[in-house]
């Protein structure tokens, strides 16, 4: 078995291994929506100037409308999500961070790689109880990855205001909330809240990398500070843009994601795998054979996200065609076929 | 007068104070080379799943290359080097900093705003002076900006070697240096060197965002660590593999800036302006009338680079086609047909 990846994607890698595979591949490994915003690629002399402070400021005045926060002014706009989850350390004083997990490994790795104590708690009232120690920084994915856990935005506000009496802040990533309803942005300007949110994912384009961090003015305009002139580059400041402000887009898409979610729940349980979380733009599924059934389907030229950690589980995002349909039932109907010699424990 | 503009571009900015100025407006405020490459604009396919880790890899293969270091390792590829330049406060550790100025301004703003007690001197020889206090980081940008100023390779070394034997560090800002031969990237691996590169300004594209930290392994290392997955995009990627691989072009263009350059140093000549630094993608002027002729060149719809902090200096940046020289020698004929206006100080 080939070392397990640390992220989703890293197709290329992952299938080195199996080069007997089917290609093309089918990227089912990551949350990232496989109907891309349909953009116009700009012409290339768009890339010969410098971007301008306006566009920059067009942009987040785009995502505070999006996110549905009342001023560009809470808005910090980035490369990627990823970009700002690393940068986080750096900029928000902590004592310790509070992690409620298992989740996207990314917030602990940065945390770690700047010697922050770090504990992870899976029962959300740990959190509650951790955010009463002065400076600690309780980090919730919501909705969560992998397992699509959701806490209500009421909570969620109930801790933000206990971050703030104790002088601690809580750090909400809801790079999965643009197909919910769940999201805590209406609360900025709150003086203890950061929220994450990601463009890729929603948009279906993550080789862009943009993302976003709202919190309240200041703490933005510090975090803006420490991301330099420029920190999105013209590929950025054209395609978010133009996505962000195109609600009917986003309207069509949400549909075509809960019929691809409810088609990939049928296609999972028609393979006897049972679904154990969910978001609108992954699955979590658990068997036993978590690895065998990852190594099966990466074999058939599908890669799905299998976690070093989280033995049994097995992540898998959304077929975007009908060809990426047909391959995964496919798959998944050879691997039924060959349950008894699963039974056996005859895997190869 | 506008509030002056804290960096190059901004022209819109700039601009919106000079409604009535010639359009399309000639940007000669940054030391970015008008010649920009050649690059095919990727299709918007590649913006759809996440950067591979061995593209990005093969980013930092093609710049170790090119910057002539030995290994990738060696290599932290980001999104501009102004990024790397805001980042270097939260992974160096630094009691104090010295600057060697007037330079560029992102580096005192990223440690001041990281609260690091900073000092600029003017002489090399008080760098070095400071460089053997433990702690200090050394800054030095070489060629300057915007004067020019080019300390030699064997005296960065020695500079290299002090910061080394003290627990300083010096951090050479080489984003002017590919036009010229004083690159002390060959010192590298050193355990007291950082050098930075700027891919946009050398290649004509800055709106790309692309930009790399040369250091020991070590170091550099911990430095990818703090930029998280996927420092560079689709864009970033594809351009700037393609790009730093073609020694062809980067020959020609060679020669282009620097025919460039001496027709910019004879026409400024021309006009009665006297050069009192230059590098090949920019020059310097000095001027008692210096924010005049700023203005009288804006109404003419050419932007330069005037300094408030450098009072009476301007510095031009290259134009890139007949017109735009066109316009400038009109623009200068104009300025030096108003001399007698300027002598007794009766400006608009």
């Amino acid at each position: 078995m080939p070392d397990l990846p640390t992220h989703g994607g890293q197709v290329r890698a992952v299938m080195q291994h199996f080069p007997n595979a089917l290609a093309p591949y089918i990227d089912l490994s990551t949350g990232i929506s496989p109907f891309a915003y349909p953009f116009t690629v700009p012409e290339a002399d768009i890339f010969t100037r410098l971007p301008e402070r306006d566009e920059e400021w067009a942009l987040r005045q785009a995502a505070a409308q999006a996110y549905g926060v009342s001023s560009p002014d809470m808005v910090v706009s980035g490369a990627g999500s990823q970009s700002l989850i690393a940068l986080l350390p750096f900029i928000l004083p902590a004592q310790r961070v509070c992690l409620l997990g298992p989740t996207y490994s990314g917030h602990a790795q940065a945390w770690q790689g700047n010697n922050v104590p770090l504990t992870q708690v899976q029962n959300p009232d740990a959190l509650h109880a951790a955010a009463a120690h002065s400076g600690t920084v309780c980090v919730v994915c919501n909705p969560n990855n992998p397992d699509g856990r959701l806490l209500s935005a009421a909570w969620l506000a109930d801790l933000a205001d206990v971050c703030a009496s104790h002088g601690s802040y809580l750090v909400v990533d809801e790079a999965f909330a643009d197909f919910c309803e769940d999201s805590v942005a209406y609360l900025l300007p709150h003086p203890a809240l950061i929220i994450l949110r990601s463009f890729g994912k929603t948009y279906g384009l993550p080789g862009v990398r943009l993302g976003f961090v709202l919190a309240d003015g200041d703490f933005a305009a510090r975090f803006r500070a420490a991301l330099g002139s420029w920190p999105v580059g013209s590929i950025g400041l054209a395609v978010g843009q133009q996505a962000l402000q195109d609600t009917v887009w986003c309207q069509q898409v949400r549909q075509q994601v809960f019929h691809a979610h409810t088609r990939l729940l049928r296609v999972l349980d028609a393979a006897g795998l049972s679904c154990v979380g969910q978001a609108p733009l992954f699955t979590l599924v658990n068997t036993v054979y978590a690895a065998d059934l990852w190594r099966h389907l990466c074999q058939h030229g599908i890669v799905t996200r299998i976690f070093s950690d989280q033995p049994g589980r097995l992540r898998i995002g959304l077929p975007g065609n009908d060809v990426a349909w047909a391959r995964l039932e496919n798959a998944l109907a050879h691997w039924q076929s060959r349950t008894p010699d699963i039974e056996s424990g005859d895997r190869d």
